[in-house]
């Protein structure tokens, strides 16, 4: 933190959700203009680059501290390790992969986690003939294993890529185990307990979080 | 609408957009409380099935008009019939896929855009090899078709899996031919004029969006 040595999450209620899931917005920026080697920025040039406007960053930002000074913009590189500290990205994360059919392959071999700091460190599947497979850089072990394995490791983060019908009763499971946060790509919305959270990847969703300004402005289809 | 026949994003500013990004998750829950045959639901039921606070959903709704009785609930079919007006799923969009590789192939076979009134009409890529074939239900056209074939399918929405270093440019060349949503799935932030919106589907920025949780209940590895 900036000025704080205990983080505002801490109080609960403090910091807008929606504050936070921007965050891990800025820290994209942050480390491409930094791999650009932009020393400077302000908030205006970061609201171009994410599609918010100025005084909303200011914002999102006070929140966790004062990083940057009036009229001079923030340090690139100082706002971006504050940042990352404040998401927990400065040490590495345990994940473990649930469903290694199509979906899950291609998260088991998506190139990005590792460089954010999320280890695949265990995959399952339920189905014999996928057990046992190479994917990627593990093993698949089968479903049984999931309870002791998931402990064993002290996974706190799973992603889970089973069926529909499959998703609340292994995303139950992996709670029960000790699991806080979760990934889900099936197209339901699992319920958790409190203090358990779910973001849902779903390209549907996300589609019709824009065809409502198309529809308003008559770019709809006849 | 309920009570307006305009619709309320005609007037900017007035509907802040998380409340426009929560709404396809009211229709998800909507949907499936049809198919449980629920006729009736209140605000309370609705924000544990969606981890939302019950006042959070009133104001929401509250934006577009006024869709329940004061300690009665909102009808399920009523309120999903309204909100997938607002949402613009009451007609069909027609879709363009650009970039067939792994991602692609896995947008083209999933199976949850048409039921969702999202039409894939187009597929492109830019490898000679790709061209032709047949996925899902598409013949890969090649990317030179691309201005036209946009223009002549009206193609108002677009789904990028190109390489990190070609989203830009592809998003412009779409932008260019009249698409006005974009869906991206390479772990880029691509700069777009106003009135054109971009929706990232990036696994990474939604665990990083959890993190921050984890870490400061101190759940975090050594």
């Amino acid at each position: 933190m900036a000025d704080d040595a205990k983080s505002p999450l801490d109080r609960p209620g403090q910091v807008p959700e929606v504050a936070v899931s921007r965050l891990p917005q800025y820290v994209r920026a942050l480390s491409q203009l930094l791999a650009d080697r932009v020393e400077v920025v302000n908030s205006q040039q970061l609201g171009e680059m994410l599609q918010i406007t100025s005084p909303q960053i200011r914002k999102d930002l006070s929140y966790f501290g004062r990083f940057g000074k009036q009229g001079r913009g923030y340090s690139v590189r100082h706002l971006l390790v504050e940042l990352q500290g404040i998401l927990g990205l400065d040490h590495g994360w345990n994940v473990a992969v649930v469903g290694v059919g199509r979906r899950g392959r291609a998260i088991l071999s998506y190139p990005w986690f590792t460089p954010a700091g999320f280890r695949l460190v265990a995959a399952f599947d339920g189905d014999p003939e996928t057990v046992g497979q190479q994917v990627g850089e593990l093993t698949v072990r089968p479903i049984e294993e999931l309870d002791w394995a998931v402990r064993e490791l002290q996974v706190r983060i799973a992603i889970v890529a089973v069926p529909s019908n499959q998703t609340q009763q292994v995303i139950d499971r992996l709670v029960g185990c000790g699991v806080r946060a979760l990934l889900n790509y099936a197209p339901v919305m699992p319920l958790v307990r409190k203090g358990v959270r779910v973001q849902n990847i779903d390209p549907v969703l996300a589609l019709q979080s824009m065809t409502c300004y198309l529809a308003s402005e008559g770019l709809g289809p006849d």
